[in-house]
C-alpha cells in the first residue's frame, strides 16, 4: 500500500541539470559561476572552530542576516536566511498558499515551481509570456482574476535571461492582491547601468518577497545558502514555518565572508557580463537567435537546419553539457547555455562552429 | 492584511532551548554532546576544496548515504540524508499527511511535533503516556481508531529518557496502519547490552520511518545533518518532496568523516553513559526522583520543598542552563538535564546541593 498523499503519488520529482563530475567535462548546464568564491571564504573556513560544532548554530543566522540587511539598506527584520533558494520557494508556498488554492506562473519559467506546487498539493494557474518573454498586459488584474494567492516571477527571466524593469514590477505589486515572489537568483549579473533596485520594492510593497542566493553571484552553489527580503510581516510568517535551525554554522560563516567581499563578487559579475556579450555576438554571427541576456546564461535558438536536441547531444558527446528542455513546446528549438570562463566559452563556440 | 494561511496566523513558533553563548555559561539544556567531534572532522574540513563550492553538491549525498547504509546493514535505497532531523520530521508530515488528516503523539513528547502539525495545517491526536512514560495498552489499535496517518514515537523517550524495547515497537508497527515515525535522535546513548536493533524494524515493516541524527551522537549539532531509514517506498516518496539540494558539500564530507570513526563516537557515548549513572545516583541521593535514562539527559523531579521553576531560575542565575517545560502539566515539578563532562556535572551537582 502507498502511504504518501495522492498528490505525491501522482507527481514526478524535479529533475536537476545533469551533474557529471568527471575530468574534462565542461558544465554549462546549471548556471554555476565559472569563478571560485573569494579567497576570504577559504580564510573563513580555516578559522572554523570544529569543537563549536557540537552546539546548535544561531537559529536565524543573525550575524549574516545583519550583513545582508546592511548590504541592501534594509533592516534585519526584512531578512530570512535559508538553506538554498529551494527552501525559500518551498516554504513560501507552504506559508502563504492553502492546498485548496493555487500559485501562478508565467510560462516558460523555472520548472521547479510546478514541482513544488504538486508537492504541496495546491493548484497552478499558468499564463503565457509573449514572444519576447514579456508578461501579459494587465498581468496584475489577470492574477487577481485567477485567484492565485502567490505569483512567481523570475527576474532576470529564466530561461531567456531578459529583465523586467523595476517600474513594471512595482506596478504589478501594487495591482496584485496576493504575494509576489520575485526570484532574483540571477540579479547580480544585471548591467549596473540599469540601476535595478529591489530594496525599494521591499520598502514600498508589503506583498513582495524577493529571493536572493549565494549560489550564483557568490560562487557558492555547493554551500546551499540563500535569503529572502520582504516586509517584516511576510518574514515573520516565514520564520514560523522554517526548520528551527535551517542553516549550519560553517555555511553561515562562509556566506558572510563572501557577501562582505563585494569587490571580488562585482569583479566576477563584470567578467561574466563581458563574456556574455562575446558569446551572444559569436552565436548571432553564425545564425543563432539570442535575446539580450541580463543573466549568467543565454537562451539560443539554433539556426535553420540544426536541431536543438541533436546539438545538445552532439555537445554532450564532446563533454560539453548545456541545457535542453525537452518538455517545453516553445523551447524545442533552443538551448540554455551558461556563460563560462573565456576558455570555456571558446571551447563551446569551437564545438558549435564545427556543426 | 495578512497573507499567510490561517493556521500559520494562529500558531506560535517553536521555542528552542536558550542558546546563550557567553563565557562561563554551562549549557545542559539542549542535549548537546559535551565532547567535540572526532579529530577526523577537522581533517575532513582541512581537505575541503573551496573552489569546488561554486558547483552544486551531490543532490542525495550519495557517498554519505552509502556509508550510512553500510553502518546499518541496509541498502542505499533505505536512506535519505536530511538537513537536520527537523527537515525529516517536517518533510514526513508534508509527504504522508493530508491537511485534512492528523498525526498522533503520546504526551509528553518533543514539543516540535505539534508546531509542525500546526504549520502543515493538519490535526493532532494526543494520547497520554502512563506514569512510567509507557505507551497506552493497545496503542496500535487506538491509533488506527483515531485515523491518524502518522504517529510519532521518540525512543528513547524525550523528556524522560526511558526506552521502549524493539519488540514492543515491532508489535506497534505491525498493528498500526499508518506511518510510524520513530525518532531515534538519542539512540546512540542506549546501553549496548540492550542490543537495540532498529535496522530490523526497517527490514520487516514497510511503514516504519526512523530518524537518526549527527547532532547528538556525533557531536555535530552545528552542522545540521541527519538521516531517515525506511523501506524504499517511503524513502522514494520523501525523495520527491525534499529540496533538490538539501545538504551542502562541506556538511556531507564532515558527517561522513564522523560516521566513519565509530570508535571515537562509541567512546563519547560510553563516557556519557558513565556520567549519566553518576548524576542519576547523586540526584536520587538528595531526594530527586529520576527514572533510569537511556539517553544523554535525565528527567529529574525536584524533592519536596523545592520548586522546579525556582530551581531552574536559581541555576540560571549561576550560569547553568537546564530545561524547564512551563506549559506541560506533568512536567511542572521536573527539570530536564543534559549529561555533561565530569567537570560540568560536578558544577551542576554542587549548585543543586547548595539549594
Amino acid at each position: 500500500m502507498a502511504y504518501e498523499r495522492k498528490n505525491i503519488q501522482a507527481m514526478a520529482a524535479y529533475v536537476p541539470g545533469e551533474q557529471i563530475d568527471a575530468p574534462g567535462i565542461l558544465k554549462l548546464n546549471t548556471n554555476e559561476n565559472p569563478y571560485p568564491p573569494t579567497p576570504r571564504v577559504s580564510e573563513a573556513l580555516a578559522r572554523c572552530d570544529v569543537a563549536r560544532l557540537r552546539q546548535y548554530p544561531p537559529p536565524t543566522a543573525r550575524n549574516l542576516a545583519n550583513a545582508i540587511a546592511k548590504l541592501h539598506g534594509l533592516s534585519g527584520e526584512n531578512v530570512i536566511v535559508t538553506n538554498g533558494g529551494d527552501e525559500l520557494l518551498r516554504m513560501a508556498i507552504a506559508t502563504f498558499v492553502e492546498t485548496t488554492q493555487s500559485i501562478a506562473v508565467a510560462r516558460p519559467t523555472y520548472t521547479l515551481y510546478q514541482v513544488l506546487a504538486a508537492a504541496h498539493g495546491c493548484g497552478m494557474a499558468v499564463f503565457e509570456l509573449d514572444d519576447n518573454w514579456q508578461m501579459p498586459d494587465n498581468y496584475g488584474e489577470l492574477l487577481n482574476h485567477s485567484g492565485a494567492r502567490m505569483a512567481f516571477l523570475v527576474n532576470p527571466h529564466a530561461p531567456s535571461g531578459t529583465l523586467v524593469p523595476v517600474g513594471q514590477i512595482k506596478e504589478l505589486a501594487a495591482t496584485y492582491n496576493g504575494v509576489l515572489l520575485l526570484d532574483e537568483a540571477y540579479i547580480d549579473f544585471v548591467d549596473p547601468d540599469i540601476a535595478y533596485d529591489s530594496a525599494q520594492l521591499v520598502r514600498d510593497h508589503d506583498n513582495v518577497l524577493i529571493l536572493r542566493t549565494f549560489s550564483k553571484g557568490y560562487s557558492l552553489a555547493g554551500l546551499r545558502m540563500a535569503y529572502g527580503l520582504a516586509s517584516p510581516a511576510l518574514i515573520g510568517a516565514l520564520m514560523k514555518t522554517k526548520d528551527s535551525y535551517n542553516t549550519d554554522l560553517i555555511s553561515q560563516a562562509l556566506a558572510q565572508a563572501a557577501i562582505e567581499d563585494q569587490e571580488y563578487a562585482h569583479d566576477t559579475w563584470q567578467r561574466v557580463r563581458g563574456e556574455r556579450t562575446v558569446v551572444t555576438q559569436a552565436l548571432r554571427k553564425v545564425g543563432y537567435v539570442v535575446p539580450d541576456s541580463q543573466s549568467n546564461f543565454i537562451l539560443a535558438a539554433v539556426p535553420p537546419g540544426l536541431e536543438a536536441e541533436a546539438t545538445y547531444l552532439a555537445l554532450k558527446e564532446q563533454g560539453i553539457l548545456v541545457r535542453y528542455f525537452k518538455s517545453e513546446d516553445r523551447l524545442q528549438d533552443k538551448l540554455r547555455i551558461t556563460i563560462g570562463t573565456p576558455e570555456d566559452n571558446r571551447r563551446l563556440l569551437g564545438a558549435l562552429a564545427a556543426f
